[in-house]
C-alpha cells in the first residue's frame, strides 16, 4: 500500500460497500440530533446577538430582549409549520432548491443553491467560531487563539466528515441531546432560583456600560426603532437551520417525508422553550456582553484590561446559577462545544448533497457529483472545509461579524422557497392532482402566502440593518455563485445537445483506413515496442517518423534503423528552427488532407517511472507534443507505456506489502 | 496567433532558421568584449573588495593595496598563460568540465562542471549587485532599492538572451569597449594630475575609519598576514572570468581555438592596466570603503547617519579626478553599468552552454541540452535567472557577501583542471601524440604545474579566509549539485543499458492478439467516435465496459446501447465500493492472465476544450485512470480526443489572425 493510500486509511477509513448503504439512514432519534443540532445550537450564540445589538442604547435596553426573543420565535413557527409541509409536497431532498427550480424556474433555483451553498459554508464558520469562544472561556490559555481553535475545529469536522455519516450518526445523539438536556435543567434550576428569590446577579450585571454615539437616550425613537429591529435581525440566527432538515430528507427512514415532518415539530418545540428560557433568565440575572468591550465597557469605572474576555450568555448563567468555577459551568461549556460542532458537522453533510444535487442538474461540475469509497461526497466536503476555514481566519472567528453575513443569505432562500410554495399551492388547486380535500388545500396555500410574508419582511429587515455591516459581501457572494452556475449550466447544456447521438447520426461511420505514425527520437526498447503494438494492430499504412533538430543524431538513428532491419519506412521531417513538433502535426495534416476519411493514429513511446523525480528526468519532448496532437481533428494518441526499471521495484515492494 | 505566443514572440523574437546558424558566431572584436567582459568589469567591484577587506586594520592599511593588486595580477597572468594552452590543447569548448573528466575521471569532471555551474549563477548575482551599487550612486533616489534594481536587471538579461545571443553580440561591443575606454582615460587623467601635483584627496579621505576588534595595531602580526591574505582572497575574483573564454570557444570564428587564446591575451592586458592603474590611485587619492560603514565610519567625529551611502572607489575616483558632479562621473558610472550588465550576459551564454554539455554527458536532464527557436538554450536561461535572483534576493545585492561565495567556487574549478592538464600533458609526452616538439612539451607541462601550485595556493587561502563568511554555502551547493549529477548520471546510464536494443531482442516480438477495450459512461458521441476507431482498427476481440457506481445511470447506458444497437458487446464491472479505476485495472488484468502474449489496447474518449475554465468541467474520471493505465503491463491507452464547439471557434479564431 502506498504512504498515501495508507494516511487515507487512517484518516478517512476503509471503503464501505454498497450494500451498507442502507446502513447509513438515520432513525428519528439519530436525526434530530444530526440535521437539528444547527437550528438547536443557536441557544449558543443567538442571546448574545440581541443582547450585544440591544447594550448598543445602555443596560437599560437590555430589557426588552425577551420580547425581541418572542418575535423571532413567532418566525421561527411559522417557517416550521411551512416547512413541515414542505417536505411532504417535496419529499426528495432538493427541498428548497427544487422548490425554487420547479416552481419559479432554473435561474432562481440556481440562486436559492447558491444562496444555501454559502449559507452552509457560513454555519460551519459561526459554530466552529463560537465554539472557540466557549473554549477560551473554560479554558483561559486560549483566549487569543480563538482562530486557532476555529480551524482546528474546522479541520476535524472535515475529516470525520470524510469518514462516511454513519460514524458521526451514532456519536453524534450524545453530544445534542447533552446540549439539550444541561440547558433545559439550567433554565429549571434558574426559574426555581428566581422563584425562590436565590437567583445571582451574573458576575458582568455591574459592569458599567457605555451607550453608543447618539444612543444615550435608550430605546427611543426611530434610532430606538433601528436597534430593535437590527436585534431582531441578529437574533434570527436562531431560525436559521431549519432548512438543513428539509435538504435531508434522504437520509430519513421511511416514511422520509412524514420523519422529517415530526422532526422538525420537536425542533420547533425545543427552540422555543430554549431560546425564551435563556433569554428570560438573561433579563432577570441582568447578564450583559457588548460587541466592543474596550470602547463599551467601565468595570469599577475603569476600561477593562488588556486580556479581558467576555463569557458567553450561556457560560455567564452557568456560572449564576451554579457558581462561577462550578463543575456545571465546564459540563455546560462542553456540552455546548459539542453541539456547535454537531452544527458544523449538519452543514457538512448539507453542503456537500446540496452540491452533488446542483452538480446532477448541470449547474456544478459533475466531480462534485459522485460519492466518495465510504458514501461521502468527497469533493464537496474538502471544498467546504477549505472556503469555511477562509471565511473565519479572514473574519478572525468573529462570531458577530459572521452572523451579519450568514442571516441575510439563509433568509433570501426563505423568501424565494416560500414564494415558490405560494405557486406550488396555487398551481395544484388550480390543476386538482392532489388527493386531499380543497378546504384542506386552501389552508395550506394560506401557511404558505404567511410564512412567504414572514420571510420577505425579515429578509427586508435584515438586509437594510445589514447592508452596509458585512451582508453586502453575501449578496455578492451569491449573485457570483449564482452566474458561475448559469455559465456552467449553459456550458453543459451546449455540451448536451452537441453530444447527443442519434441511430443516423455521421459520427456513427467507420472511418476509411487507418494511417499509423510512430514518433521516433531514439532506436530503443520504447519505440521498438510501439512499433509492435502499431504493427500488431494492422493499419493500412505505417510510418515512422523523425524530427531532424539535430544532424548527427538523425544520422545516427537512421544508421541503427537499417542496422535493425525494421520493416517500416522512416521519414525524416525537416526542421530548420529545431523545433520538435510543428513538423509532426504539418505531416499529420499533410495525410489528413489527402483522405480526410482516414484516421490517423501517432504512437508515442512513453517512460513510466516509479520514482517521482524521475518523472522530471523523461517525457519531456512527449507532453507538449501530445497536448497538441489532441486538438488535430481525425487523429488518435496511442501511448504505449514503458515501465524502466523503478516501476517494477514498486510493483515488488507492493504486492510484498 | 495565441496571447502566449504573442508575448513570446515580442519578448524573445521570430524564430530563427538553421541556416543562420553560422551568422551567430562572433569576430575577436566582438568576441572580447562578450566573453572578457566578466573579467573587466571586475574592475568594478574588486578594488573595493581589497579596500574594505584592509580597512578592517584603520586606514593606513590600505596603502597596502597596490601590492595586493599585483599579486592578484600575478596570480591573473599566470592563469592567462596556462589557459591560453589549454583552449588549444580542448578546443570543443568544454574547457574546464572537458579537461577535468577526461584526465581526472567522470567524478571529477562532475565536480567541475558543478562548481561552474554555481559560479556563473553567482556572476550574474554579483554583477547585477554591483550594476545597483553604481546606479544608486549616481541616482540617490534608489539607494536603499538596491535589491530591486538588481533583480530588475536579471530579468532584463535573462529575456534579451532567450531572444539570442547574435544580438546581443552586435550590442555588446560599445559597453565593454567604453568601459575600457573611459577607466582608461581617467586612469591617464588621474596619473597626470599626480605628476602636476593637482590630484585631490578623495571625498571619503577624511573619514574616520575605526578598526575592527583587535586590529588596531594596524597590519602587524598574524593578524595583520591573515588580514592581507583575506584582502588577497577576495580581490582574487579580478582573475575569475578567464574561464568564461575558454567555455565559450565554439562561438569563436575559425581558427577557433587561436582566436579564444588570442582574446585571453588581450584580455589579460587590459586587466593588468586597469586594476593597477585603479588601486594605485585609490591610495593616491586615499579613498575609502568599508564593510559596515554604521560600525567603522566617523565622519566629522559623528556616526554616519540613516541615507548615508558609499560611493563604490571607481566612482569616487571619478568624482576625485573630474569632479564630484561631473558629466564624467554619470558617464563612468553609466559604462561600468554596461560592463556589468554584459558581464552577467557573458554568464547568461556561459551557464546554459555548460549545462547543455552536461545533460549531453548526462549529468544533467536532457531538456538543458535543446536550443530554443532563437539558439538560445532556452531552459538553462530561465533555471540561471530563477536561480541567480535567489541568491540576490537572499543576500540582499550585498556585493561582498556574494563574493565570498563566488572566489571559492572559482579557485576549486581552476584547481581541477590544471590537475587535469598537469595529468593530460604528462600523457602526451608519454605517448608522443603530439606533433610539437619534447622541449615545448616540457615547457607547456611546466607551465601547467606552475599555474596548479598557484591556483591550488590561491584555492587553499581563500577557503580558509572565507569558509566561516559564506564559501561553506558554495562548497554545501557544489557538493549537492555534485551528488545530484551522480545520481541523474546513473540513472540515465542505468536506462541506456536498460533500453538498448539488439536484433534478437524479444522486445521486437509482435503481440499475438489485440483486444480491445472501450471505456463508456455515457452514450455520446465522444464515446461513438472511440467505438468507431477501435472498429476501424480491426481488433481480434471488442468489448466496451461499463463500471456500475450508480444502477440509475448503469440501466440509461444499456437501454440506449440496445436502442443504437452498436454492435459490440457491452459488459458492466460490478463496483461495490464506487471505485470507477479499480474494476477496469481488474478487468484488464484478467484478459491479460489470460493470454499474456495479447496486447490489451483501452480506448478512452477524451473531451478538448478550447477555453482554460472548461477544463475543470471534462475529463476528471479520465485523468486518474489513465494514470493508472499506464502502470499495467501489456496495455496501451488510446486517447480518442473529441472537440467541444469552443476548439472550433478557437480554431477559427486562430485562422483568421
Amino acid at each position: 500500500m502506498h504512504l498515501s493510500q495508507l494516511a487515507r486509511r487512517v484518516l478517512v477509513g476503509k471503503p464501505l460497500h454498497n450494500e451498507r448503504a442502507g446502513g447509513t439512514l438515520l432513525r428519528n432519534r439519530a436525526a434530530l440530533p444530526v440535521f437539528a443540532s444547527d437550528a438547536l445550537s443557536s441557544v449558543a450564540y443567538a442571546p448574545d446577538e440581541i443582547v450585544l445589538t440591544l447594550a448598543l442604547a445602555g443596560t437599560a435596553a437590555i430589557a426588552v430582549s425577551p420580547w425581541v426573543g418572542v418575535v423571532v420565535l413567532v418566525v421561527l413557527i411559522v417557517l416550521i409549520t411551512a416547512y413541515r409541509q414542505n417536505v411532504r409536497a417535496y419529499p426528495s431532498g432538493g427541498a428548497d432548491f427544487e422548490i425554487a427550480s420547479k416552481n419559479l424556474g432554473r435561474p432562481s433555483g440556481a440562486m436559492v443553491g447558491a444562496a444555501l451553498l454559502v449559507d452552509y459554508t457560513l454555519v460551519v464558520a459561526v459554530s466552529m467560531s463560537a465554539a472557540a469562544q466557549y473554549v477560551a472561556s473554560a479554558v483561559p490559555w486560549f483566549v487569543g487563539q480563538q482562530v486557532f481553535v476555529a480551524l482546528a475545529g474546522i479541520a476535524v469536522v472535515g475529516l470525520l466528515n470524510l469518514r462516511g455519516l454513519q460514524f458521526m450518526g451514532r456519536a453524534s445523539t450524545v453530544p445534542t441531546y447533552a446540549f439539550v438536556a444541561v440547558v433545559l435543567l439550567l433554565i429549571a434550576a434558574g426559574l426555581v432560583q428566581h422563584l425562590t428569590g436565590t437567583l445571582d446577579r451574573a458576575p458582568s450585571a455591574d459592569y458599567q456600560v457605555l451607550p453608543a454615539a447618539r444612543m444615550d437616550a435608550g430605546l427611543v425613537g426611530l434610532a430606538g426603532a433601528v436597534l430593535v429591529l437590527r436585534a431582531f435581525s441578529s437574533g434570527a440566527v436562531a431560525v436559521t437551520g431549519v432548512e438543513t432538515i428539509t435538504n435531508s430528507v434522504p437520509y430519513f427512514r421511511k416514511p422520509k417525508a412524514l420523519n422529517a415532518a415530526r422532526t422538525l415539530g420537536y425542533l420547533g418545540a425545543l427552540s422555543t422553550a430554549l431560546l425564551l428560557g435563556v433569554l428570560y433568565l438573561t433579563r432577570e440575572t441582568r447578564a450583559v456582553v457588548v460587541m466592543n468591550a474596550d470602547e463599551q465597557l467601565l468595570i469599577d469605572g475603569q476600561r477593562p484590561g488588556e486580556g479581558f474576555f467576555q463569557v458567553p450568555i450561556l457560560g455567564q448563567l452557568a456560572q449564576t446559577i451554579a457558581g462561577e468555577n462550578s463543575v456545571w459551568f465546564f459540563v455546560l461549556v462542553a456540552v455546548t462545544v459539542g453541539v456547535l460542532f454537531m452544527a458544523a458537522n449538519t452543514a457538512f453533510s448539507g453542503f456537500p448533497t446540496l452540491a452533488s444535487r446542483l452538480a446532477s442538474a448541470a449547474l456544478l461540475p459533475r466531480q462534485l457529483q459522485s460519492r466518495g469509497d465510504r458514501f461521502a461526497f468527497t469533493n464537496g466536503i474538502v471544498l467546504l472545509s477549505i472556503v469555511a476555514a477562509l471565511f473565519t481566519a479572514i473574519f478572525d472567528a468573529n462570531v458577530n461579524s459572521l452572523i451579519q453575513l450568514y442571516v441575510v443569505g439563509a433568509f433570501f432562500a426563505f423568501t424565494l422557497t416560500q414564494a415558490g410554495m405560494v405557486r406550488h399551492w396555487a398551481r395544484v388547486r388550480r390543476t386538482r392532482t392532489s388527493k386531499v380535500t380543497t378546504r384542506q388545500l386552501a389552508m395550506r396555500q394560506s401557511v404558505a402566502v404567511v410564512a412567504l410574508i414572514f420571510c420577505a419582511a425579515v429578509f427586508l429587515v435584515v438586509l437594510a440593518t445589514k447592508l452596509t455591516q458585512g451582508a453586502w459581501l453575501t449578496i455578492v457572494a451569491i449573485a457570483l455563485l449564482t452566474l458561475w452556475m448559469r455559465v456552467i449550466g449553459h456550458h453543459y447544456a451546449s455540451v448536451d445537445r452537441e453530444l447527443e447521438v442519434d441511430p443516423e447520426s455521421p459520427v456513427r461511420a467507420l472511418p476509411s483506413r487507418v494511417h499509423a505514425l510512430i514518433v521516433v527520437t531514439s532506436v530503443r526498447k520504447p519505440v521498438v515496442r510501439a512499433l509492435t503494438y502499431a504493427r500488431a494492430s494492422r493499419p493500412a499504412t505505417l510510418e515512422a517518423v523523425l524530427v531532424d533538430t539535430d544532424r548527427a543524431r538523425t544520422e545516427d538513428v537512421l544508421r541503427q534503423w537499417q542496422r535493425l532491419e525494421f520493416p517500416v519506412p522512416i521519414t525524416v521531417l525537416a526542421s530548420p528552427y529545431r523545433d520538435s513538433i510543428g513538423p509532426v502535426i504539418s505531416h499529420v495534416r499533410s495525410i489528413r488532407k489527402k483522405s480526410p476519411r482516414d484516421l490517423v493514429i501517432v504512437y508515442l513511446p512513453e517512460y513510466v517511472v516509479g520514482r517521482g523525480w524521475e518523472r522530471f528526468l523523461h517525457n519531456q519532448a512527449i507532453r507538449p507534443l501530445k497536448a497538441r496532437l489532441h486538438f488535430e481533428r481525425g487523429v488518435m494518441i496511442a501511448s504505449v507505456p514503458w515501465h524502466l526499471e523503478s516501476v517494477r521495484e514498486l510493483r515488488l515492494t507492493e504486492n510484498q506489502g
